[in-house]
């Protein structure tokens, strides 16, 4: 029988480990530490915005969180992402480096830098031309120009291709008319909308007139509309106030109506297609589809942020939980004389210990997406086919990093609440607003249900051009067609066990004979999980549509399998980066101690993801029931071996002390 | 391989069911439909408290709240508990249905209801005597006293018994001295301290000295204390206010100090032990630890009513979801000419479905638990050593159900506010103080994972009442002693099919033999895990205490174990309500499709839960990978089934419209 007894206390075979704090700060900072302590130095001069939070009243606090946004702009933080020409910092890596950090403090500040720079600026950037950037950039890089990014409808959210806001072209006047055409095409929960934005850059159906003089629809296409002047809305345009939100308070949240508002042609953004004087349509992207998910790739940096954003705001969630902690103590139990602490208990360290090491996981595979999406903007790589799929495969990668890292958030959070007790529970302990904050994470910039479909998407057409062009209904019927005989035969048991041998010696008995502390044991389960999954969903779709099913009955049976496969992707490419990151860190010197360390949360980080799918792992012949529960026992023991470093751990986030507020619960 | 593809919709063989929504309301409403009508229409009358829960300040709100609670109380509805002799309505049962329908709206004023009749009003009836009652008791029903609670303190909330707060003697006097001994030994999270309460019952170690005229300790005890007189503290108590709390900020929560306040010596609440005026201790109870759990045995009420206040809110997030889903549509999937509703996605049932199933399991069980309850306070089971067994089962029940009732809500307040995406962010729409509310059910009352471990210690001791006399330590180094051997015999697999055959035939291949939505099939199962994790725990603790550990470590060691062997036995007892309450519908009549209904939403959650930790089953030989893979179909056609019926169902809930609010998205 598996016993939790069996395995002794610190076994004398394990030295005990010195973690350089400072050195790890680095190593997680990565290539943009001098950034990152700009924001932690920012953070801490506005630290009493996390009061203000509590007492200012909604109308008051969503000023002084424009304000703190604009004085922050001020000193570079939140323009890194921009051209250099037009007084930003010309570095995109550096921009997601600021926007994480960001998220650890105010998270309404946050967010209404993401929709100011990131939305707003983002798509000013990448949708516009020259005469757009020479017009908008220099004054919305500083605040003094507020805009808003105006894509989703109170009807729409996951499917913008529906949209019912209309653009049509008037060639007589040479200008668009921005019409709400139908109830529920308003456009809803637009932040910057209700109080601050002048500009929205509003996506809309496009229509223009063809030869004949009928109009032809063109799809969605994103349009420059002055939607307040002097402090007004616009004539034409109504705008309503969200209301009150769970959280994000300080985010002035607001619906658009616009009732034939004229905007001159050139307001159309017209980087991927435009409109002539006399009303001819033009794009170089031929098919509307794939010229639509041009468009939307470009805004992908929204995906990472957010991401990023989720990973920190769990990182202040756990050192506040894990110092609780460490000086919470509570029954007496090794002892008479002294109650025992929080983390000394086997079932608290259970509860947060394998989420700090998803936390760092999370943090390198951040990094990698982040790294990933830089050399995009950059222009580092090239326009050819492979840069093509490059592009779809960072999209990808960047919509599955985004929802198991707001996942990973929501979950942590929660959990980090309720380690706190009551205490948790007070605002001024900081649990209230990062759980109401977080919480619309897991929907914005994507619900995250929808991200992983995406993700399962790309894996099951190998990112091939023609699938990325197919909307949703289009995919499954696509499912009889040839690329799934592809994903079928690709991931066939037979042709999994081959690649696996590459991988791992032991032949069809690799997963018996490789130590569960292996690294390449770790990855090959999950390589394992992902393909065969993935070829499940394949069989499962050509199966259902061969027997004459209607293709969207097919999808609806298929899709927990779906986003199954889409999480088991992105869990191993999580996995993935850690392990690259341990080890390309050196053994010795200094920093072998903080390698030994971020080896044990790395292992897990690992044995948890898979303990935690043990089930599938069984059902498909890949864990032995011996085996299942040995995973279980090395993760409490592992849990045992992170304890004495868990202070030191979240130490080395960074995370200005001002940030952690809870005062009482940790010092 | 398992296909989801091979199970065809709608099969000829189910024919269609008709809900009759107004006879399961009245199965749901049981015995009490009377109270739970009263309390809809109370609701119904107030419902502007939902707004104005948004745009009131916190002190205007604290005040709207008592008001509201004092006018319900004219109503009959908050006392239902008390003895009709001073204005109560002498029914615990509908005490209990009251507060569990008064959980469907506001739930500050859900809180306040429960401090000011449930822990304050409960204490001075169930801890006091005559004196205090008659003094106290029809005041305090009307609301015209109001009182608070005052036992967790800043240092101690699980660890009662370690509390620091004094109560001396003064035999001269005959007063006892109330005196906060050391920092952290303040009274913490008390509702109603910071503003309204006037009396509170304060728990406190009783000193009394001795013959020899020292001190002796008698453990913790409850005395009635003015903390307020004209609104002002009282002299030597220091109020301070929690100030903003994440949610339920209509309940005025305050820290207390006490400074050698002095209180008569009938200010004792003497039902279980008394001092003399003379300085006398003496008490029925020897056993002091015996003693202390008798005192809190009595407030069982306040868990059952917290557990069923968890359900009830879970069943308003549900009805909001599942409208929301039937309504609303995204993304072409079966149809090229309109968009799928959501709660056609495989996926969305898979989310939404089995939370409705286990909210339907857990309001049975929750009668159950109530209908125990009842019992007891109402004087129907005896006080002979069976009585003794019953309450300790009963506190059992009580602190199992509070707990996955609790965690229940969160988690599904949580997933039905993701399913309706930025919609339900909005305040309007309810999720934000749903979710605020309800965060902290899972810690007050007792934090969730400290009640499952009490719910495990009963278990391991079969109740025995030396064993409820320990304190945790105590339980940790007993576990050495006859009691474990007990339990390793009565849970060794041997016995264990023994018992299982008794259940279901098929000897020892019962598992594989029965069909899955055999509810035999289901209950054994539950049984068989439950009895085996418990024998496991035993023989981990035994083993290790016998290895020469420390029995702290050993137990923390084990603690996982603890919890799942708790969690096991709950989700048993939760099985067993519904499946009873299903069998004992009528087949045929009006009623008999309703049977149908539950036995489909019984299937579905049995089925779920043996999903949810199928891992466990297989790695101890119940579950072959073919079965396991066919329960995982048989909850996506379980899913399908209930699909047409889900409407009716949270219909049948019979939530006041007022209270859903959600207007736009249900509409």
């Amino acid at each position: 029988m598996a016993t939790d007894i069996a395995d002794p206390a610190p076994q004398p075979s394990y030295p005990p480990v010195a973690i350089d704090v400072a050195a790890l700060t680095a190593l997680l900072d990565g290539d943009h530490a001098e950034v990152r302590n700009l924001v932690r130095t920012n953070l801490a001069a506005y630290a009493s915005i996390l009061e203000e939070q509590e007492h200012l009243d909604r109308a008051a606090f969503r000023e002084r969180v424009k304000e703190v946004v604009v004085e922050m702009a001020a000193t570079g933080q939140t323009g890194m992402g921009f051209p250099k020409e037009y007084g930003g910092g010309g570095d995109v890596g550096a921009s997601f480096a600021a926007f994480e950090t960001l998220a650890l403090g105010d998270l309404s500040v946050l967010v209404k830098v993401g929709v100011q720079f990131g939305l707003f600026g983002g798509a000013i950037l990448q949708l516009g031309t020259k005469r757009h950037h020479d017009r908008y950039l220099a004054d919305l890089i500083t605040g003094r120009l507020m805009g808003c990014f105006a894509m989703t409808e109170t009807g729409h959210g996951s499917n913008v291709q529906a949209l019912g806001t209309v653009a049509t072209y008037d060639a007589e006047a040479g200008e668009f008319v921005i019409t709400t055409t139908e109830p529920d095409a308003n456009k809803d929960y637009i932040g910057n909308a209700a109080a601050h934005a002048e500009l929205a850059v509003v996506f809309a159906q496009l229509e223009v007139a063809g030869p004949d003089q009928t109009m032809e629809g063109h799809g969605v296409h994103a349009f420059v509309v002055p939607i307040r002047v002097d402090g007004k809305p616009a004539p034409g345009v109504r705008i309503e106030d969200d209301g009150l939100k769970m959280g994000l308070n300080g985010v002035d949240n607001g619906r658009l109506w616009f009732d034939g508002v004229r905007v001159p042609r050139e307001a159309l953004l017209n980087r991927f297609a435009d409109v002539s004087e006399d009303g001819t349509y033009s794009s170089d992207i031929d098919n509307p589809n794939r010229r639509f998910f041009t468009m939307l790739g470009t805004l992908v940096q929204g995906r990472v942020c957010v991401g990023g954003a989720g990973i920190n705001a769990s990182k202040v969630a756990l050192a506040i939980a894990i110092r609780y902690a460490l000086k919470r103590r509570q029954f007496e139990a090794t002892s008479d004389e002294q109650e025992e602490l929080l983390l000394d208990y086997g079932q608290h360290q259970r509860r947060l210990l394998p989420l700090l090491a998803h936390t760092y996981a999370l943090h390198f595979a951040q990094e990698v997406v982040a790294g990933q999406c830089h050399r995009v903007f950059s222009g580092e790589i090239a326009e050819d086919a492979d840069g093509q799929k490059f592009r779809r495969e960072l999209e990808s990668r960047a919509a599955g990093t985004k929802a198991l890292g707001t996942w990973h958030a929501t979950r942590t959070i929660q959990e980090c609440r309720e380690a706190c007790g009551g205490a948790g529970y007070l605002a001024e302990n900081r649990f209230a607003a990062l759980k109401a904050d977080t919480d619309v994470f897991t929907t914005f910039e994507g619900d995250n249900t929808v991200l992983l479909q995406l993700v399962a998407k790309g894996l099951l057409t190998d990112y091939s051009s023609e699938f990325e062009e197919m909307d949703q209904l289009g995919m499954v019927r696509f499912v009889a067609g040839l690329a799934v005989e592809t994903v079928v035969e690709r991931t066939s048991v037979h042709k999994l066990f081959e690649r696996v041998r590459d991988l791992l010696p032991g032949g069809d008995q690799w997963d018996q004979e490789a130590g569960v502390l292996d690294s390449d044991y770790q990855l090959a389960m999950l390589r394992f999980r992902e393909e065969h999954i993935l070829g499940g969903v394949a069989r499962r779709l050509k199966r259902g549509i061969d027997s004459g099913m209607n293709p969207g009955t097919v999808f609806s049976r298929v899709q927990d399998h779906v986003i199954h496969a889409a999480r088991a992707h992105v869990e191993r490419l999580v996995l993935e980066a850690f392990v690259d990151k341990v080890r390309a860190m050196p053994q010795d010197g200094d920093q072998g101690d903080n390698r030994v360390a971020l080896g044990l949360l790395c292992d897990l980080h690992a044995l948890s993801l898979i303990e935690a799918d043990r089930a599938w792992f069984m059902e498909h012949g890949r864990l032995t029931v011996v085996r299942s529960k040995e995973i279980s026992r090395r993760i409490g023991s592992l849990c045992r071996r992170v304890r004495p470093l868990a202070h030191d751990l979240v130490d080395a986030f960074g995370i200005p002390e001002e940030m952690l507020r809870a005062r009482d619960l940790i010092e």
